[in-house]
């Protein structure tokens, strides 16, 4: 049995080394990349036996992706496909003012095909936690149905479900997108949802105390996290909430800190872990994710517990 | 006005470093390859003043393809696009027994919704020569409505019309391919084939001069050109038949040697070669390009009269 | 016709990786690198028509040179010399306090040979604009000269001059620069010049605003753009002066960034933009740079204005 | 249950790019080696469940290694020791006539310290297959005795036992390995030697028929092996031989060959492959090996029976 | 003659690229690294004539070590030893809150087996100086005893006697080194010990001057210099304490910084530079090794002055 | 008192990795390179002490030069210099039929103006070898002097005198070189010539031994060794001829196989070694060199010993 179950896309990551420009490169950085299996990736780095369930393209491509799940000792329940193709997506580092620019390739993936039979929906159902994101239901109509299905179908096998808003402009408009989702959210225990997020894409106001307090009378959830960049992130549970600053780190890659936060929080909650001192685990683990290259939380709960102890790496160890 | 207008896609291909596996790859090579603007740039530096029409999305990856071009000094005639992918594929090197390993993934690139009306067909009308492949038609319904299209207007306006078939299995079945090129054929006048190709997609038997003979037949071609791997290349014009062998190369990467060998071709023969002077040129060309990275032919005339001089380079001149 | 011409050298630039050391370095990054070029490059890619006039070695290196030019479109006019040699020059970024050391190695380079006869001098009596900078003049006598000429004849044909003083103290000693430069300011429209230089080089005191006058008053310049490193830049047109200060970037190569302001201010200036707005534009494109490596600004339209609408990246669009 | 249970050291291999030298180097290139893990790795991609047991310190240099097994698919049951180091070697790439250097520094591994008592030894008697190599009992006296368990153990619960003699010279003389790894023998099942070890260590003589058939009067096995280098591979079973030739190969890196080759054999022959058939998959995937960079035989069972069909990748499908 | 003999071990440091980790690796930088070869580089660099006293395995990997310090001009009196490995280091560079791991592998080298008979020792007698550090006795007791010899011995041949405390907490614990260095100090002149190793190891209390003060009350130094790391250094001469700020540095890799330091402050204190002058000038070069890759301080004395004379590099000088 | 003084300039060396164009390289590889100093690197790795003579910028880049050399051992005797620049060359391998191109960029280098009054004359006095070859006088006026200044001392001094031909096509005409070198050769002890340049530039005829005998009747010469490419190499010494064919090797990069060469024959020689025994000794040295990146035979006499005693390694020693 697996403790957790994650299910969406993973991408093949392009980005150029150096801070160079995309329109000028002569060699690509490759990482393997998404939201889900990168929080499956952090959980099962932290302790939680991990799962990630989706669909590949039946190829060297699909192995990379795989194989680099396999690195971390997660465990792949995937379809294979001949037909559809790896979604890939772009990313260029620039710093100020330049930005990061990100441009996705992801249009008719293989997982955009994801049908829940086809799935192993005995994985959800076995699975003390079941997670996905917005990302999911916006990428194709099947995948939205597949995901409302998994949803439903854990929640009524009584595995706890983890949903994180994860909202992207680029693929579908903040309207679309706050009607998708609330659909969702009635089969969803533990909410994530960034604090502009909730205001831009779920359309609420307030502080983030009265955004959580919000979502939660509206849909009643065991847990809303809400995520605040910069300023740290909040926990509503049982009627309290607890706030957790951020870990100062020297960003590296700061792509995936989200993902690491929730599945360093998952972890420590899954063991026994009290929510303050979950979204502590959460916020160190994305403070170390800010330091590694990719998108994934290359971390152990060694260094999670050294940032706790101490905040911060002091000097070198020698 | 332009010596050779030249229409197709062209992608970004990324191929492991090193012989290396694309199935744990951590950095990609970045080439543009395409067998249009292949050609479009052999010719432009071997002395042709040519110009690659096309569609391209209206982003970095967009700007990387006109980018390479403008590097060989080819001038580029393309739509922006802004819903359209870029077409890319993944080239992996195995050496014997490995062999070597294409993906493509370029379905709906922003070049498989070209039509007729969008582009500047000016260009072609007032070419000395259009050049374009049986890729081209293969890639989507619209493409092969406006490569018809190109070659009626190239015909009409006096252009000559240079085809090679470059049969892809990937694309489409050998009897489809058939069918649809042979419905080209008419509005052609240079054909250029790979003997392997004039059997197993366009159907016939005999020995190489035979299939020009039979095509020429058929179709009546101004020139056929019959490429036959390392057992060289023969032209078929005026009812001659002239022959061919390939100069010895250390190959570094294969890919574009046809592409070399037809622009190479084509820039003598535009500079009044007579077929087997262009023969010659061509074949040069194509063994110069098997040493060079990438698709592209990043050779100069003076290096390609050098082979034809010499046969291969004499050791170090210093 | 061409909006633009510049007239100057360009050369190889080599730099360590990683902030390594020249007097260690097993691997050197290669740029193309050069006032003028770089101004030709910033302009084209912000709208402007660019056209590059120079001489170079009819060699690989030199063809490295053109190559870079075509893929950012821009033009180059450019005498093919057998019997001079490519100029570069190295740069070690050592950060604080090592500093940034540049070893020049352009003594007689081909282009220190170009006199105004076999130049395309038409290009520069056709443009609207010319522009070269004090480095020029400085590398020979000949191309003192030949710069003279150039200016004198754009001047006469109505093309607007365009003077960036531009000094290096390891080509020439202030005093020598002043008397040629000063020379020269009679054919020149518009003068950018740095706030030391003023001082250094041109022997003059004051605040910014006085330095301008004072050259205003000498010289009688449409406008006088004079930029302050860190403080910011200010013009002088019309009597008026126009302040502006600089838009905060993560430094990663800031080599070529007065070129890329001047590119900047010259491209939306031609493009019928205020004075103020020119600056700001060219404040922009400078910002941008800075993150770019190499010498040359590769940036876009949309990124300057982009800059200019936020003052900087706002994190990653996705 | 897992089919095949290897069991020996992992190291970290260490090698300068592109054929330089040790002596030099600056940067090293980083790969996992191990003759069982090799042929766990091997075996697991064509087909069979594979699972390596052994003992790495516990550090990111343990889980590199750790991670490299996962990524194949291969279960790990390894003792984790924080007092041993991880064992390395440096191999240089010479060509002729320099010839290939192998460093060793392995000793005082975490390994050479395993106990049988600390291992998962039902593992191994679950097993269809146990696997190890010459190599294991001579890195030190608690190895010898382990693997001398181990065979044993395998041998009672009707585990098939497969020992491949592997003779290391830098790890003991020949008079020794013979008299320790005669000891091992009766409790092997399937023998497989190079026909050069085969005369030098186990100090026979004779034809390598003659060299099995004498080995298999002496000891009883299953299936005797014997390699021949460039002349192929030759089998003894049930008093048959059998006789395999090599596969043409362009050789990127020849370490491991041995290793893929009898992963690739029991791969088919668990999967019921009669002995023949089972040779020449075996050939098959060592010529694949010889391809790919590094140790490990990143190959795939469609590859193999690609290379069994045509006997060599036929040029590029695309 | 020479001027300054150090002795002690230098190992091949490893480290992984672009702040990624060790754990997922696919290449490795690779420098040289020991405190004491660090030393007598930078002090060869700037001026003093240095010679390293070591043992060496007699491998390619022995000459990695010996080239690199030829590279720097420094002369090696290294014994040969066939028998035992070369040391090395693995090092992460995470910046914050990962920090600086480091993995010792350096046990059984073949240094811990250098006996003061095989040594060279009339290079130590007839030098000015003489250095090691405290990592040398921590590595073997044939190195303490070694060591022990090699300090009386220098001091009886009036070679003055340089120290540094260097404690590294993963080779011995406090109370160890405590009472093995003290037994050393007596024939120590010049004694180097950062603050927190005074405290933490040498057992004692009060503020830098007072640990100083104290330090030379018990063993009668000549000098004693207590580092303070970011808030610079002090020195303790003939009663006199001297106090000394940081340059400020953009740290790239600032392991090596107290060798750097300590090498700047023999090479001017030898070339009759007063305690406070040789005390800038060991914080100048140890500012400017904090922007060079690797352990070893590639600088000049060119360089050091100039950060004498401005602080900081001011700009680009071109 | 050294073994070998060589005379002559050491370039930079750049070179485009992986058989990339120069025309659109983004790195370069570098190395060091220069006849005299690759003969006085092979000579001293093999058993001379060799000093290399010559006349440097004093820069970063000088300073490259001397610190490689420092990694060989050899010493250097070098006249710094604020004037002058650093001589590059460029080299580009293309394979067949591409070839290598070389671009000098050696003019006005540094050494061109070495005097002899300004050089270390009494290590050449002093020498057992005196070491120079024709490129030296090639490369100036001061430099022809120079260099029969110093064989002439060398003479006087009884130190035997080395000459290589080695003539360069790219630095001055047959006639003009045949001229000058033939007045140098009464000051020559040993000559060594390839068989093509005493044919096209020594203006001679006959078979390689004729050749040989020519020269010597001319001359006078002790030694004189003729080298044939492929086909081996000639000694004719004493009125007796030695012949001596090539070693296998699997080229990786073939510039600086003569002087690895010859460095090789004088290192053998000069221990005593017959004449047939030293060339052999050269041959062996010369076809490891082939298997080395850069111009610099990095090899040990326990390799050259074995290429002798087996032709070549015999596959992987582990």
């Amino acid at each position: 049995m697996t403790d957790l179950v994650t299910f969406g896309e993973s991408m093949l990551r392009f980005s150029p080394p150096d801070q160079d420009r995309l329109e000028r490169v002569d060699q690509l950085d490759v990482h393997v990349a998404g939201a889900e299996s990168n929080v499956a990736v952090a959980a099962n780095r932290l302790g939680l036996d991990a799962t990630w369930l989706s669909k590949l393209p039946d190829s060297s491509l699909g192995r990379r992706v795989i194989g680099e799940l396999g690195t971390h000792g997660v465990d792949v329940a995937v379809v294979r496909d001949d037909d559809h193709r790896m979604g890939t997506y772009y990313v260029e580092f620039g710093g100020r003012p330049r930005g990061t620019d990100v441009i996705y390739d992801r249009a008719d993936s293989a997982v955009t095909t994801a049908e829940t039979a086809e799935l192993d929906t005995d994985l959800v159902a076995d699975a003390d936690l079941f997670h996905t994101t917005g990302i999911t239901p916006a990428l194709s109509d099947t995948l939205l149905s597949t995901t409302a299905d998994l949803l439903e179908l854990a929640r009524d096998a009584g595995t706890t479900t983890v949903f994180d808003v994860n909202y992207r402009s680029k693929l579908w408009p903040p309207a679309e997108a706050c009607e998708t989702l609330e659909a969702l959210f009635p089969h969803v225990d533990v909410l994530m949802v960034a604090e502009r997020d909730a205001r831009d894409v779920l359309d609420r106001a307030g502080d983030a105390e009265s955004l959580a307090r919000g979502l939660d009378a509206d849909f009643g959830f065991e847990v809303v996290l809400v995520t605040r960049g910069g300023e740290g992130s909040l926990a509503l549970a049982d009627g309290d909430v607890h706030e957790q600053g951020v870990f100062e780190a020297d960003d590296h890659d700061t792509v995936g800190t989200g993902d690491a936060f929730i599945g360093g929080f998952l972890a420590r909650h899954h063991d026994d872990g009290s929510v303050p001192e979950s979204l502590a685990y959460g916020a160190a683990t994305a403070s170390l994710k800010r330091t590694v290259p990719g998108d994934i939380a290359v971390v152990t709960p060694e260094e999670v517990e050294s940032v706790l102890a101490e905040g911060e790496g002091s000097g070198i160890s020698r």
